[in-house]
């Protein structure tokens, strides 16, 4: 039987395993399509794909279940799901003064987090660290983020950003920050907390189901 | 007597602005604090204001008819004014379906449009172009943004990016517009369809109402 929505991801694009995560906590079932780079015959950048996503970019979710509703951008994803699926608040809150609590940070992920640990990867890792000013310049960046998360957790003392549970605002930053192994950050004694905080996430059955059969296993 | 809201901004900060611009649109009061970036008297990487922001950034918003609830990132804060205060959907739908079209928009600024724009005039503008690789590479990505912002300009056929009329997702590109004149990009003649968007914009009553006796008048 067919699924109820098709996930467009990439098998290391963390912005993919994010939307799927929360799917496999909210207990949705999907289809997953693995896009590649560029503008080849699976391609994000083809006229096809750009149909689903004008950006050419991953993630993009159909819900077949709702006129075949097309969403991109993994935060848009995100907060469809929870606010049509999560009605029992298990990932985001009823009220709209803890939302704005969530969103907070689920934003600094979106628009900080995400992007600058990107570019930090870009720079120093995938084209050789050869732009030593702009790879400096985006590590920089990654550990002030990291310590500003780190400060949070401490603040909080529950193991989690805020609510004292796991929201799609803990969730958002999973797949970034597992991702820091490739800036050989070692979180385990440079950001304790951290380490602590992702290694709770893994242990979830809701992200360790979307990884099941899955491409994407990082050495960590 | 006092304002219902204080944002914390910055004269030339286009995510402060945005936040402004929606406040006005929705017809609520604040008062406006100006801060000054780096760890100075006034600075937002003081302890004071990481009491209020953390993170070290403007904008931040507190609403002092909710318990002085305090939000930071201008996506959050924005979310949070349309769902309690847009009661007539002026700025946001009341369907999650036509939400999450809004929003789809909304991330691609923020997450996309707004960051790689700020790249882009850092290395450009700011630091004089000395680091030309990654200057171009920035500047690359904001026209190849600016094309799938027109592209969905031209598809809509309606001025706006989305549902026929102006939403959060075009008001929160709008100060990043603005902005493009750092890096000399003729908005009229490059993309006509984002310069008529623009003035579209500009000629509002609300955002005219969040620039008067304000500080950025940026040469256009």
């Amino acid at each position: 039987m067919a699924k109820q929505f098709t996930l467009y991801s990439h098998a290391i694009g963390p912005n993919g395993w994010k939307v799927a995560q929360v799917l496999c906590e909210l207990g949705l079932e999907y289809e997953t399509v693995l896009k590649e780079f560029g503008d080849g015959e699976n391609g994000m950048k083809t006229q096809e794909y750009e149909k689903i996503n004008p950006n050419g970019r991953i993630p993009a979710l159909v819900d077949h279940s709702n006129n075949d509703l097309i969403i991109w951008e993994s935060g848009a994803i995100i907060l469809y799901l929870v606010k049509k699926y999560d009605t029992e608040h298990k990932l985001y809150p009823a009220s709209l003064e803890e939302q704005a609590l969530v969103d907070t940070w689920f934003f600094f992920q979106m628009t900080g987090f995400g992007p600058y640990t990107g570019q930090a990867v870009w720079f120093k890792v995938l084209t050789g660290n050869k732009n030593v000013e702009a790879a400096d310049r985006y590590v920089a960046e990654v550990h002030r983020m990291c310590k500003v998360l780190s400060g949070q957790l401490e603040r909080e003392g529950t193991g989690w950003l805020v609510l004292g549970k796991c929201t799609i605002a803990d969730l958002s930053f999973l797949q970034w920050v597992r991702f820091l192994y490739r800036l050989k950050i070692d979180l385990e004694t440079e950001y304790p907390l951290i380490h602590k905080w992702k290694e709770a996430m893994l242990a979830s059955p809701g992200v360790k189901a979307s990884t099941v059969g899955e491409i994407w296993a990082p050495a960590e």
